[in-house]
């Protein structure tokens, strides 16, 4: 196994979506430069949603002018055909799609059933390819969902076999309100890689009670090199901070560095960008390895 | 592999004695019994050292005279002979003494070098086998020292095989900095364990760095079934809450019983007294377990 891990940070989309404070296009086009200079390989820059729906992410396509050309693998969530179509336009050369593994999770979010909208998927995959744009597939609520309950491994493995022959870039397998344990980890990767390429494979988890990072060790160990996380731990409820974000990508790479893994991030300079994103929301984010650092700097002791 | 997992509540010790706030004999008190009513199997219940040294540990003797007889067992740190005959003059069953696996660790804790140290293990659990009196040892920087840098595993496999010759009643490995990866700690059990009966060894975890649980699971993977933890994630530095505290005894419970394994535990009680204490010290601790658990209670979501 390679020790390369791929890291998306998710933060300008998934971490900003539901931030109290709202930060213009400009605003999240400088996490993104940051992103960029402390070596994130792939960036999730926004969403092609309805600004109406969701402010925070207006003006997605202006961030699409701004992006350093070349420097990174930029992707954006489009929720359907209309989104596929405003990504396109604005220059998207790789989308990311949601479909929920369980009916009331994918009505609530799309307003179609799980069947629906892997249909919808695979015929975005298939105009993606006529173009030239990546779509990537990810499977929400993959563990367990907020109105169902725990999640039935053998939905996601269809899932994950249909979206792979229907041609998707990659299947993120996501634990989108941070329920899963390392143990449910590893067991259902396992279970999707007998069908799916385990390069093929990301996982996206939340640290919600905890086991974010023992669930990027889980995903590990059975052979995932592919990571979403956001910087700062950004995500979840505006009112509770910290309480539901994303694992936070200082955390995952902190510990994957430490590790011996390679993942291109300046840690540093990771860090700083996450302090500017903090800044910008007007919220003490940052993983703990962020607090960790400040507090062997106020001590005078090595950052090792 | 059996599904019960032991957990020992170091917070009325390890959690307790670095707190700005320093709580009475009766306060602790009041967290034991908290702790006891949870059904947490093993207590910490203080230290006998030095009330000038460590003035938040004063009194531990009179807590001695409170503990619900035949409810838990408890132990105590000792540092010394003399915190041994202190122990042993409040009526206490079981000790607890560290010896450091790095030089400058062990000098500056006990101001003894690592030998020396050993060798008052040795003769205290002597002693301890005529009093009838439980000696478990804990070796402190197992993975890393803040002065020394990353420790010798080799040193690590002798002072357990060591201690356990000596007839230690357990063995703990303590990650003391919060600076272990899951990776290391796995190697560091398994080569331990080829020497020490992996029943006899227990982990001790910080979540300095957010990798607290996957230590945790790190180390249950590889036999593990005996962890320290402190309510509420007490611990560390009184000026930076929560960056340096023990992995949180309700998150490890919490990923546990979730994860299948038993504990005694129950959940909901251990959260009430985590509350407790969190009032007693003026600070808003709590494991990430109690934040989620309050935010679903929030929105009138389940406690799944």
């Amino acid at each position: 196994m390679t020790k390369f891990v791929r890291i998306t940070d998710v933060g300008p989309r998934d971490g900003l979506q539901n931030q109290a404070t709202i930060l213009t296009p400009e605003q999240r086009g400088k996490i993104i430069a940051g992103l960029v200079d402390a070596g994130v390989p792939n960036i999730e820059v926004g969403s092609f949603v309805s600004p109406k729906a969701v402010p925070a992410m207006a003006g997605v396509a202006d961030i699409y002018q701004q992006l350093p050309a070349g420097k990174a693998y930029y992707q954006a969530l489009i929720p359907n055909e209309k989104g596929y179509q405003l990504a396109k336009t604005a220059g998207a050369k790789a989308v990311m799609m949601v479909v929920c593994a369980t009916e009331t999770m994918n009505q609530k979010n799309v307003r179609l059933s799980v069947n629906d909208g892997l249909k919808q998927a695979r015929d975005i995959i298939s105009q993606g390819k006529q173009d030239g744009i990546d779509v990537i597939c990810c499977i929400a609520v993959a563990w367990e969902c907020p109105f169902e309950g725990k999640t039935d491994n053998q939905q996601v493995i269809n899932m994950a076999s249909y979206l792979d022959e229907a041609g998707a870039k990659e299947i993120i397998l996501a634990d989108t309100i941070g329920a899963a344990t390392p143990e449910a980890v590893a067991h259902l990767v396992e279970k999707v890689a007998s069908s799916v390429s385990i390069k093929k494979l990301a996982c996206h988890f939340h640290d919600t009670r905890a086991m974010g990072l023992a669930n990027v060790y889980a995903a590990l160990q059975v052979g995932i090199r592919k990571f979403d996380a956001a910087l700062g731990g950004l995500g979840g409820c505006p009112f509770a901070p910290g309480a539901t974000g994303n694992v936070a990508t200082e955390d995952v790479v902190m510990m994957l560095h430490q590790m011996g893994y390679d993942t291109g991030i300046n840690l540093e300079d990771l860090m700083k960008v996450s302090n500017l994103a903090g800044e910008m929301v007007g919220q003490d984010i940052g993983g703990r390895a962020d607090k960790w650092r400040q507090l062997q700097l106020e001590k005078g002791l090595p950052l090792v």
